[in-house]
């Protein structure tokens, strides 16, 4: 399977042959994750439902949970305009990242923004 | 001004010394658009509170919302586990994409997904 020349020809892809791919949990609207797609990534997620994307470290396709069992299913994707980031909304089984918490960014701290006075 | 020795270091920046930011209006918690910072951008957003970005293609700061009206303010920054993703809340003045739409995600067609019962 590939990719369908329509939608290959709308990707841009980096220098590296990647789109970038934000992750929302259809429950709650919470953006749980960045990562990124090539185009197998992206043709295995359409496919299969299953949040697919591309590991820059290991540089291999990753099936998120495979090894955790903290799978997404898939129930929409979307383009953005400019062709070089995908939205997915996902049914998020389990924590989405890798450090146990819900999202990504649940980090202890925000960083810290001018007074609104300012 | 420019950010400090702890954020600074907090930050994985790629190739070309940038990261990513994710970008969701606050009231509503629709993704607005994906783009990119700089330790520039960044500092700037954090004691400006004006969304303000990388442009790759003109390689300058871009002040989302300068010349067309559509201004960021922003609510929140947090950090993604990595480092190397931001996620900004933000009251989005008119649309947040330069084609018009409410955000860059707003094409007329979502990607073809696999059958559910597939």
């Amino acid at each position: 399977m590939s990719l369908s020349p329509e939608l290959s020809a709308r990707l841009k892809r980096n220098a590296d042959g990647l789109i970038a791919a934000v992750v929302v949990d259809h429950a709650t609207s919470d953006v749980l994750m960045m990562a990124w797609m090539n185009d197998d990534a992206l043709e295995s997620t359409l496919t299969t439902r299953r949040g697919t994307y591309w590991s820059r470290s290991r540089q291999e396709l990753w099936v998120k949970g495979e090894t955790s069992g903290h799978v997404q299913h898939v129930r929409e994707v979307r383009i953005d305009c400019d062709g070089d980031t995908v939205l997915l909304r996902v049914d998020q089984t389990g924590p989405a990242c890798h450090t146990g918490t819900h999202t990504c960014f649940d980090t202890d701290e925000r960083l810290l923004l001018a007074d609104e006075s300012a």
